[in-house]
């Protein structure tokens, strides 16, 4: 099949540093469209020739033989332009985290399999190739712990992004979350939040710190993962998953995902490939008719919710 | 077929008060084991000549041709029971609500499919005969706006239950996944919690209180759902559905859902038969190798915690 036509709906930070440079390295689509309501913060208002909309409505109306959308949009408006998509016949890849409920996720599954169409969880931790490596590595092994630490400066990382704090906004879960989509990739068996701590600061609705302990079911051959999710950090960031075999032996993924040590020797590094793969597997998954939808680590955020006791800490101010 | 056989494990007060009587008066499967901990509390031990245990892993080690499994246990342990049931080749029947996350409750479909077995999710407010006249009145009809009054005496109808109020044990969500369970059987169109405010004990870790709005896709032809689930109720007690047709109609579900009103006249009202009906449905079900997970309610409960605004209030004591 020729090329399909993408449009790219919210042209913010990830759009721009991201979305943009991968489709136009990988050749798997053809940029057709860029939807933002207060215009793209493009030069030029964006790639030569590409047309610009108000409203992804507009390039809907405008487009009808569009093939496929990537929305990268704030997750609370995700559900509803995804809906929309699928129902007009597009294939549809969202970003992380796919909706801002498990309802409006599951509701998404239903909706691209009534109008035949591809829906696509771009988690972007799971496609570096150190997460894969690791993987692999972890397949047949016994596990006998786990331990989580994801964190980050929030002033760095989210200057003034006030949704974060509101209610349905994720907090700490947003960088977290990234963590979770890692493990449950790498795991052998799936995992259940036992027990959680939320901390949220007096004046917000999210948490800015979380740790849990997850556990496989009976019988599993994983231990206890211990998860710290923080978004205080100063000075060093820190996103790391190790891992501890019963045969003694220790993987680590350290920034983010991107690099894999086993007994503290490098064995992968290969950062920043993380788009071109999703947009090389978005293109096999429509070509396949596929749709690869992962809902584990918005459940895992549910969960822990569901099942968390909630702390108050001191108020946060930017 | 000749008839199943079935174990019960967890002998309490719903066990006696609706399962066992609903198998014994449906004839749909052989009563053959019952598993409780702390004994069965039941006279003489029991139903004559139904051999009982002290866990269902001993159940399942002394019956191994057992059909089937209702779990009738507290929500924390039904993951556990289930699987391992399940994974032993029975059919499995949860009480509601079917697990206590998210991520155990997709898990144990997934044990199901691999294992061939049917998993059937028992909501049972679903099987009140008022229920299923409801969702045919409402099939294609425009709906203006929903109101749901579920608001009962914690202390009359929950005793000394102190899970409830600990981390994962639902809290006032304990009766008012019934009313969502209820709602998201008889609207036309699925449902999205859009706010969500859960008032908590300061002593406590689960609401004592929880006001809600859903509302459907834009598009769907139902208006806001109001919801609100109050454990502090003294006098009379309310569990209505109330709702508004854009015609002007009004249905409402009282009395827990077992009596429909149209119009303030009494159309159905038949209590009581909902097990008797569970206990038929467990065993075409079986016949036809069929499960039936209806994951909504459990969802929508966790995606009121995942985005809801939470408040403290005073002091819950028995």
């Amino acid at each position: 099949m020729s090329r399909p036509t993408l449009g790219i709906v919210g042209v913010g930070k990830i759009a721009r540093d991201q979305h943009l440079p991968s489709i136009a390295e990988t050749g798997s689509f053809e940029l057709a469209a860029l939807v933002s309501p207060h215009g793209t913060g493009l030069e030029g208002d964006g790639p030569e020739g590409v047309p610009t909309f108000r409203s992804q409505e507009e390039m809907l109306a405008a487009l009808p033989r569009l093939d496929a959308v990537a929305l990268c949009t704030p997750p609370s408006v995700r559900h509803g332009l995804a809906a929309a998509a699928l129902a007009a016949g597009k294939h549809v890849l969202v970003e992380k985290p796919p909706a801002a409920t498990v309802s409006e996720l599951h509701d998404l599954v239903a909706v691209a399999a009534r109008n035949r169409r591809v829906l696509f969880t771009a988690w972007h931790s799971q496609f570096n190739p150190a997460v894969e490596a690791a993987r692999e590595r972890l397949a047949g092994a016994a596990i006998r712990a786990v331990r989580i630490d994801w964190k980050e400066d929030v002033r760095r990382w989210h200057p003034g992004q006030e949704w974060i704090w509101q209610p349905g906004g994720f907090g700490v879960f947003d960088p977290g979350i990234n963590a979770l989509s890692i493990l449950t990739r790498i795991m052998p068996a799936p995992l259940f939040v036992r027990e959680a701590e939320l901390l949220v600061p007096e004046n917000r609705e999210t948490p800015i710190a979380v740790t849990m302990t997850l556990r496989a079911a009976a019988g599993a051959p994983v231990g206890p993962v211990s998860v710290e999710f923080d978004f205080r950090q100063e000075g060093e960031q820190t996103w790391t998953i190790a891992v501890e075999l019963e045969d003694g032996r220790r993987l680590e993924l350290t920034h983010g995902g991107t690099r894999l040590f086993v007994d503290g020797t490098p064995v992968l590094s290969e950062p920043d490939s993380e788009y071109r793969r999703i947009y090389r597997r978005f293109r096999r998954l429509i070509d396949e008719g596929t749709s690869d939808v992962d809902a584990a680590p918005l459940h895992l955020v549910a969960d822990a919710w569901s099942v968390g006791r909630r702390r108050t800490t001191a108020a946060f101010h930017w």
